[in-house]
């Protein structure tokens, strides 16, 4: 990965100590078990940037007040295949699990089922909902708006979050298909990373407090922007921005909560918003049973001859060809749980300073 | 525009002929004129390529029996929130509305109504359905998946189609955003209408027939492929190609229809798939009732305040800052309708031929 010193950690023991870091925050005990187990979801499949590493900036903000760590979440608006939910400012990790039982519990009903939630806070990868979709023969749909760090096409100022969508196939045979991607040129945690690890990042993904580009993730960071998937004009950055602005609206407005630069914080180092526009942060979760259109095992060996169709794809030079979504982050998985989870002594820093806080174990 | 030539024609004249075609073909006189009306709605929203310019492609499909004029359209599958059509191998623009229809009548049931489409051909633009949901207080939801033109990331020949998304979000004061985009780093009319021209076209959109970049589009047009969205690993081509196999799973798996390289031609210029893998080509339409998450006029009003927003961004350099989607669309619409449908003389001619054939006269 790079010359950086990493260090391995056993993914129970990451996970047993978020759990408690939850817990002594007062979050409930299945609540932080839910939770925990979505952190290390991330840590196993290689999104570094949305596991353990991000434990500090919930405890951040739960020691701070600023996220409920026993909300009351209740369904404010429902029809039979849709609800809007009302996360009562809890965690997203609590809030976002409710939320997508409710959408599958709906779509076992009447074949489909939508939560558009507010009052939420961030929720984790989007790829671990969509999955938990999969133990039902569900498709799943996560997607959520985040803090503003994206600027839209032609724009010099942060204005969207890197705002993701989710979904994901299942295979008879073959593992299946996750999607997981935010609808910027690149994740925000990859700047962050590039700038513990002192790296710097390709051109399109950012641009300086100035609307210029830049490859230096301290600039990016500095007051700059990020750029949406596609980064320019020519090549499609409007597109990005497209789909960036379909999350913000159908995870802000739609439910009521918070949408573009008015998004709430997600850690104590960015600054508040100047108003509210709404209630706290917004997801959308959407389930679909498979045999509410086809029989499952039908869809299932269509979804294998579709994987085995891509992977003989003809290579392009110099690669090895097409890979399937979600097979870098199973690799990952793989690996990691036998050797464990790499963490660089920054994240390792942040996670000691809690244990300063809590008093909770870190050894 | 360009220094080609172009001559304007009233699109009421155009909408005219391309009814009389369908029906010359023997299509239903009310199915002729909702097809027309489709492609119109592209003429005049400055989508050249998916307007007058594709009949041509429709009318040889027909005359060639490949499109079943009369198609008896049925549902195979049904819950109170979902369906899976079967379009008979009628025209996209028949088999789309009707199936659009169903979405929106399931929304009004049960809040969301989801309709997965095979045995389809192709629909003109995504954004005409999309649109369609705006009349009845809904948000609606249009893919499909097209015949095989991108390679996905990695990839040197052509596995999806240029697989669109549309969505649309009505204002209270403001005009509704529409947002209409293919998953590909360009649309492949503007290929075709870059040949036409004699133009070449940017880095990122396409490669030739080894899997090399290539700025020049008959080299795409000759073996070679488009790419996704992203166009590079680093530039987020994987995210496009994300995109692309999601709607394409979505299309035409879910629904029982060709998936991937199996997609059907939509024009004879296209090499017929090797072997079928469903029935047709297939769409997903999708409907959520606003008012099954909040009301109508709240939502209105917040979209409003988020279209001043995001028009108030801090511009980039040179520019004179974002837009919102379905900016350059509404405004092609107002000009287009005072001064005409601009038409190159490859499309004339096209018209013309499709006269010849048809005798239907084109003056």
């Amino acid at each position: 990965m790079s010359e950086v010193d990493e260090t391995l950690f056993a993914v129970e023991r990451l996970k047993e100590y978020s759990k408690r870091v939850f817990e002594h925050f007062g979050v409930g005990e299945s609540e932080s078990t839910e939770a925990s187990e979505i952190l290390s979801s991330a840590d196993l499949r290689g999104i570094d940037s949305h596991g353990i590493a991000r434990l500090h900036a919930y405890a951040v903000m739960l020691e701070s007040g600023r996220i409920n760590p026993r909300p009351e979440i209740r369904i404010v608006r429902e029809t039979l295949g849709t609800a809007t939910v009302d996360g009562d400012n809890g965690l997203g990790l609590v809030v976002g699990p409710w939320s997508n039982r409710l959408a599958m519990d709906k779509a076992a009903e009447v074949g489909t089922g939508w939560g558009a939630v507010r009052g939420s806070n961030h929720y984790g990868i989007a790829g671990y909902y969509v999955m938990e979709a999969l133990e039902r023969d569900q498709l799943g749909w996560a997607m959520t708006n985040t803090t503003k760090i994206v600027a839209p096409l032609w724009g010099a100022e942060r204005m969207l979050g890197t705002n993701p969508i989710a979904i994901a196939f299942p295979g008879f045979e073959e593992p299946p298909i996750v999607i997981d991607m935010a609808s910027s040129a690149a994740a925000f945690g990859k700047i962050e990373m590039a700038i513990r690890k002192g790296e710097s990042i390709p051109e399109g993904w950012a641009i300086d407090a100035h609307g210029q580009p830049t490859t230096d993730p301290t600039e990016m960071a500095d007051g700059g922007a990020m750029l949406p998937l596609g980064s320019t004009r020519e090549a499609g950055g409007h597109k990005g921005y497209c789909l960036g602005a379909m999350i913000d609206i159908l995870s802000g407005v739609l439910s009521g909560a918070n949408w573009g630069p008015f998004t709430p914080i997600f850690t104590t180092d960015f600054e508040v918003p100047p108003r509210e526009v709404g209630i706290g942060l917004g997801h959308l979760f959407g389930a679909m049973r498979i045999d509410a259109f086809i029989e499952p095992d039908e869809f299932k060996r269509q979804v294998d001859e579709w994987i085995r169709t891509f992977r003989n794809t003809k290579p392009a030079p110099g690669t090895a060809g097409p890979i399937i979504p979600g097979d870098p982050e199973r690799e990952a998985e793989a690996e990691r749980r036998e050797t464990g989870i790499p963490l660089v002594a920054a994240v390792i820093a942040d996670l000691q300073d809690i244990s300063r806080r809590t008093g909770v174990a870190f050894d």
